[in-house]
């Protein structure tokens, strides 16, 4: 059994944001169909593609069911309604106001089916001035102060690399949709869910935040690699013989520790010997660290403060990271392996020691299953079926 | 009522992982303990303060009940493992092995009550080559190429400015723990939940891998603002009078929108007519349309991009964040006002309609709420209590 068994989700869900969540959900047991237009997620026509197909809509939807579904039709409205009222869950990520507008919001559909759970992802949220405004992860990253406090102090505001705000707020519907079950369970009822891009990414600026207001401002917005707040030195990348190498000294042991290993009589200089010193100095012990760091490959610094519990890590490089033993032991970066080869999606983060992952088989092409569902979960007949394929809607 | 009315959860947590996870819960209706070591969470005692507080333990642990227990001295574990007998959730985020050796592990902790949900957040997980190794968000970053995919292309690796990996990995055990819940509705029984912080950040690197392997490597690793696959041009920040602005243009409609509104000869030559040929040419792109940008101040860039449906944002500066009114409707970053003046707190990403979210008190002072719950939790007599005070266990 998994924790999920049962459990019928409908995602409409495209891009990252929603299908994420629907992905966690099928990994602990749920029934996952995602429901397509008739051109398909837009994940799908990436050109980003392994064997003819899209890398990041394999990672995110294998071990879903795959719908064809004009939701533009009224007919294809009416199919949406009947799945709908059989369903546990319905995620959606479409554009702001797009359910309604398909007779497919939260009203419409809780008046068919009062359990049903409707999670809604959007950018901004369902109130608020920006409420309703389109947003992208870069944009919402501009607008939330994730850019601005990112990159070199005399450098421009960066974006991060990975697509850490469609991710962020995927968990945390993940948890909300979770939630709206656990209480469905006590009150019979379902209820609306919703998360905003902004919003899910705004809490893990609390360190910023706080180096803000305790400072009145005079804690610079970006600091590089250097602490948020300038006030642990040393902390920083490193440049090593192959790459770099993070290295932090949180307490005064840390560095003493430190010390002996790079065994340079500069560090013992009375001037770093305290962290009130090593923060009036930081760019000279920078040029300390850095000039033990230099002599060695970023692994030789991890080997040398092995057992030490000085914190630190090697930069990894993303092709690095794919071999990785550690990764592929882990399981969320998945290689896969069926009859046509192998592939690569993505495990689940969350381990349940009581719901073990359901392994996915590869992501359905458009409109798969349209057929079996529409016969298995909607009982409809093959006259039925064939006159939705007439006319387009499927 | 609320989602998670009459849930009690013990939170043995610190820094901001576990914390966070507890925080959600708490705003979903649980009950919060967090319990601290004598000398009481680290995040306690950083120098960014207000009113001698800590911005950060604020943020995150408002409406919780705080109770101090020394979990080295062996009644104090007994205490523990009082509490855990009557709790639903324990949460903990403890150096890897510690839980174990305070004998207050998974397998003893369910044999005393086999309907206890715990959840452990470590770096690594509890297998694999790095299982039990320590971490912290920088660390994880390095070894998790978060790191080698921010920065400029010419630049060296960037840490995100926010703290991605920890309120990430937060929020997944959040849904976990939710999960658990669910699950034990139908099985009676608690299981123990996992989750990594590696593990948890590796998704949204989805982008990221797809471009690696399907470019075979020749993709660069890091692209500053630029798309991540260098395919969509224009793509990037740009300088405006005051600061930066984001604009990118995923369709030829886009850039077709773009080319009325910026009115400059140069954009419509031909060779920046088709995307192809606009990723081939993309610093000349990139110069026009800052030549745009850069007589206006961001939010006029915005002005005049509104209604064109052209993806953009300005890039909002933490001050400016703080000040947004969208974000103070949201009341995510959650101004608060008591007696003692006004406070700032986290609310919570996830609207549930059938769960309005629970107002929290300040964040206790350490052990404040210790008694109370030794007396209505655990029903000691005054003297044990003094007992226990005597002997410096709580």
């Amino acid at each position: 059994m998994t924790a999920l068994s049962g459990v019928k989700v409908i995602c409409i869900g495209q891009f990252y944001f929603a299908p994420y969540c629907s992905m966690l959900l099928a990994r602990l047991g749920a029934d996952v169909i995602k429901i397509e237009a008739p051109e398909g997620d837009p994940y799908r026509r990436l050109p980003t593609t392994v064997d003819n197909t899209s890398v990041q809509f394999t990672m995110l939807n294998a071990g879903k069911r795959a719908m064809r579904l004009d939701l533009k039709s009224e007919r294809g409205q009416e199919v949406a309604r009947q799945l709908a009222s059989q369903a546990d869950v319905l995620i959606q990520n479409l554009s702001p106001g797009a359910m309604e507008r398909f007779g497919l919001g939260y009203e419409e559909l809780s008046s068919l089916n009062p359990r049903l759970i409707m999670a809604s992802g959007t950018g901004f949220g369902s109130f608020g001035p920006y409420a309703g405004e389109p947003a992208m992860d870069l944009t919402i990253q501009a607008r939330s102060a994730v850019m601005s406090t990112t990159g070199f102090m005399d450098g421009a505001p960066v974006r991060t690399g990975p697509s850490v705000v469609d991710f962020m707020a995927g968990a945390h519907i993940f948890g909300g949709v979770m939630a709206a079950l656990y209480q469905r369970e006590h009150t019979g009822r379902g209820q609306h869910v919703e998360v905003a891009l902004q919003d899910a990414i705004l809490p893990s600026l609390t360190s910023n935040i706080a180096g803000l207001i305790s400072s009145h401002g005079t804690v610079p917005e970006r600091t590089g690699n250097r602490h948020g707040g300038l006030a642990v030195v040393p902390y920083n990348s490193y440049r090593t013989r192959d790459g770099w190498a993070t290295v932090l000294c949180p307490t005064q042991g840390h560095w003493q520790r430190l010390c002996e290993v790079m065994d340079d009589p500069d560090a013992k200089l009375e001037r770093f010997s305290t962290m009130a010193g090593r923060c009036a100095h930081s760019d000279e012990v920078d040029v300390i660290v850095e000039r033990w760091t230099s002599g060695l490959t970023k692994n030789e610094v991890t080997q040398a403060l092995a057992g030490t519990g000085i914190p630190n890590a090697p930069v990894v490089t993303l092709p690095e990271l794919m071999e990785d033993p550690h990764v592929a032991t882990r399981g969320i970066l998945r290689q896969m392996q069926d009859t046509a080869g192998p592939w690569l999606t993505l495990g689940s983060p969350v381990f349940l020691s009581d719901s073990p992952m359901v392994e996915p088989s590869r992501a359905p092409a458009l409109g798969a299953d349209t057929d079996d569902i529409l016969r298995g979960d909607l009982h409809m007949s093959d006259e039925q079926i064939q006159e939705l394929h007439a006319s387009g809607v499927v």
